[in-house]
């Protein structure tokens, strides 16, 4: 026993192993999946009904992942539209769908993999149903982060702000699932889960930890070392290795070398596992790891919706965002300023109405019978906040927000008294943070080398791979559980269509 | 020949090879070196001097690389300053450098790194007297990029700037070589290539390309591939492989995947080789390619130094940034902010120096007998640069910049008639951009994977490697060649001391 935990504390998902060295293979699939959440559960029903034989290797003592620890909002749109989003009276082009993914994603956009994403986002929908995942006909009108009823579509981005609207119709594609409250992720992970059941194609080994691949010598991954009741065994895939083993949101190392920027942060959204061993045992292997300095964080300061109606000043008082974007592109700008304390600026009547449905944990910095007095409170420079709320006020009064682009909707005359939140990063507020780097992948889940040329047998899918969403800045709810769903399911059907080796 | 080029265009950077499979070594060395720049040459210098026999293998058809390219300014102080910082009357405690360039690496500086530079930054000024590099005892007043008179010293950053100044006694530490004119590089290369010739332990080969690198069972690096004359030639490395290959600025796809942010450049600084692939080798047999996202970009508004006594604005005429920072903090903050325009204002008196000295390139957008004659040609909202304006100018009377902290130095009021330069990234401004990821290294040079455990007998130095310059907002000329020629030696020393294999 002393000498197998000598052996195996050494091991690191960052040395590969070679097939020759194997002495006995323990375990035989067609196709090994590290991870059950919501991107290894779809993958190994795909892989399944395209007649492969599955084994899943999860680190917990149950499937779910981040998956079941979200809403799971699923974001979907594109060829006309979703079931719901024609019920509901949208028609979503494919193309704006496009726009906005590519905005969203910037310079590194994988314009490949938007477009495969987008042009299927409707079929994926279609698949999700046929698999049971229930989603009301129905919108909800009410600007939230999440939708806590029972109602399926919701805009849950910057769709509809400046600059995304100016370049792509707006629609929603948010779809909730048919849950009340924040119910969708453990709903979601039910039922994916009840399919892996019933397939008997599909084996599930839980608490078991991949530890590192297994590489032919022509450096093909043709199996996987796994740890089962402290032992090692290896388990040989004869059509490949699909790691869904989530994101490094919990490896403090991983993010301090590599995506400093989400150290604002205070809550890592992610599960235990997410320690970034997939992405470690793809780089091993050759496999480039991209985009992964880039995170998501976000200032959460809706709901209520009426925040909106309020401004982000930096501590020149000035505006600098727009604020109906979504709240990850607010904090992505935020951190941007050079500028030492935030504060959203709202009436009294917007702070009732924070008070009430709020989870930022903004405190009040201060309050005041005018704009003058606000700004003194605050230590402002004596006519900044004055500026920027006379040119607001002006600007609200002729609906159109001449400085920051904020959609007419949300123009509301800044009448003291008025409240200034202290929204600061490290100063109490609520900061969730998750990674948004992984392995480079091409459409199908093939995970690539720095050249882009794939690696044989070795797929990766969910926050492993760096998928469709790549920045804070364009974020918007559901990419996440999106992305993960059907990166695994295009991993799921490449892996069953592989040659056998 | 055919069956050679097939076979050679086969093979690429991120495929290595193992020492089995090699039939015959073509070349053995102590130390093989991939690159002779300013850390190619500073290491094999420095490992000869240890005793060992080194080969470098050069793709070009002479030595120089990205140094010769360069003013060679070197950033060095601490110690109580170098010979030039004593006879100018700076002394340079080491705390406050390692403070200055910890703040300068931000988040993600690599703490060991930085006060092994530091603390050892004085002895390299002198181990490159030693090898003879000129300097003259001298001080360069002006505000500059880099020193076009055969003067030393000058403060070539952020070091007086808010909010470095603040926290770390500011000093200059630009060393600029003892030539006139922008002839640092080419003078800095000579010296060092003739200390390389004059060893007979170091031999070169140019025109050579390191192809891959070559692992022994153990996974340790024992040599490497090149190609000579179409021939590939395998060449056995007994204590170690140093990759001194630059950055990727060259290579349009890493560009894109990794450092998106550099697309707004216009100037690629570097060499034709700086292509990536000896951050590619490195990756290829497991090193971790870290920070792959940040990049030198910068908006170099100076020379004059009259330049900042102006003002930057975005299209809501606000400033973001403290003007007197250096060109590519400035640059990163202009990057950061939602603005289509960004116009530089000035007096007519300071347009008069710009169009004498700069080589920026910005147009006139606008001039204006009044402020609001200026707003209006520039189409800003009214009354917002006006209210920018007022507010500078109270301030630059009172003599402190409440909004951006801007050095009392710099503060003079802008009176009409006033001029507006359009300096919008894209519009015809000059913006030089190079790489700042690579090669996750220890202090000693070696290269680590992921969990930071060392390759054996792989090092890697200059832009191959990710040095202590990390951020273009916290740049300063110099940090380049100082990293380049601190980190070179340092490898060189330690490959020397590596056992044998």
């Amino acid at each position: 026993m002393i000498n197998t935990m000598t052996q195996t504390q050494k091991t690191n998902p960052s040395q590969s192993r070679r097939a020759r060295d194997v002495k006995q293979w323990d375990i035989e699939t067609d196709v090994a999946i590290v991870g059950f959440g919501g991107a290894g559960g779809c993958a190994a029903i795909e892989a399944a009904d395209a007649g492969a034989s599955v084994t899943i290797f999860e680190l917990a003592s149950a499937s779910g992942g981040s998956t079941a620890m979200s809403s799971a909002e699923i974001y979907m749109g594109g060829s006309g539209g979703t079931r719901v989003q024609q019920a509901c009276g949208f028609e979503d082009k494919t193309e704006d769908m496009i726009t906005y993914m590519t905005m969203s994603a910037g310079p590194q956009a994988d314009a490949a993999k938007i477009r495969n994403y987008c042009e299927n986002s409707a079929t994926h929908f279609q698949w999700l149903v046929d698999i049971g995942v229930p989603f009301k006909d129905s919108f909800h009108k009410e600007r939230a982060i999440m939708c806590l009823t029972d109602d399926c579509l919701l805009y849950t981005g910057s769709e509809k702000a400046y600059p995304f609207a100016q370049q792509a119709k707006p629609c929603p594609r948010g779809h909730n699932l048919q849950v009340e409250g924040d119910n969708g992720g453990p709903l979601f992970m039910k039922i994916v889960s009840e399919n892996v059941d019933k397939r008997s194609a599909i084996s599930v080994e839980y608490e078991v930890r991949a530890l590192t691949l297994i590489l032919d010598d022509d450096d093909a991954v043709v199996g996987i070392v796994v740890r089962k009741n402290l032992q090692e065994l290896n388990v040989r895939a004869h059509q490949g290795v699909i790691l869904c083993a989530g994101g490094f949101v919990m490896n403090q190392e991983m993010l301090a070398k590599y995506a400093p920027m989400l150290s604002h942060g205070t809550v890592p959204i992610g599960n235990p596992g997410d320690m970034g061993s997939g992405i470690q045992m793809g780089m091993a292997v050759g496999g480039a790891a991209i985009n992964m300095h880039e995170g998501f964080i976000s200032l959460p300061y809706y709901p209520p919706a009426s925040m909106t109606n309020g401004i982000l000043v930096n501590d020149k008082g000035q505006r600098f965002i727009n604020e109906d974007v979504y709240h990850g592109r607010m904090g992505a700008f935020m951190l941007r300023q050079q500028s030492e304390r935030f504060y959203y600026v709202l009436t009294v009547d917007q702070y009732g109405d924070y008070e009430k449905v709020s989870f930022m944990g903004a405190e009040v910095a201060a309050t005041g019978e005018s704009v003058a007095e606000l700004e003194e409170e605050l230590g402002l420079r004596t006519g900044t906040l004055q500026h920027t709320i006379e040119v607001y006020n002006e600007d609200a009064e002729a609906g159109e927000d001449t400085q920051q682009h904020k959609a007419a909707q949300w123009l509301e005359q800044l009448q003291p008294p008025l409240v200034a939140l202290d929204v600061t990063p490290g100063r109490g507020v609520f900061i969730p943070y998750f990674t948004l780097g992984g392995l480079d992948t091409l459409p199908s889940g093939e995970v690539v080398n720095p050249q882009r040329t794939p690696i044989t047998g070795l797929y990766a899918a969910g926050r492993t791979a760096c998928g469709v969403v790549r920045r804070a800045e364009g974020y918007s709810s559901g990419m996440s559980v999106g992305d993960a769903t059907f990166s695994g399911r295009m991993a799921g059907k490449a892996v069953a269509a592989a040659q056998r080796n």
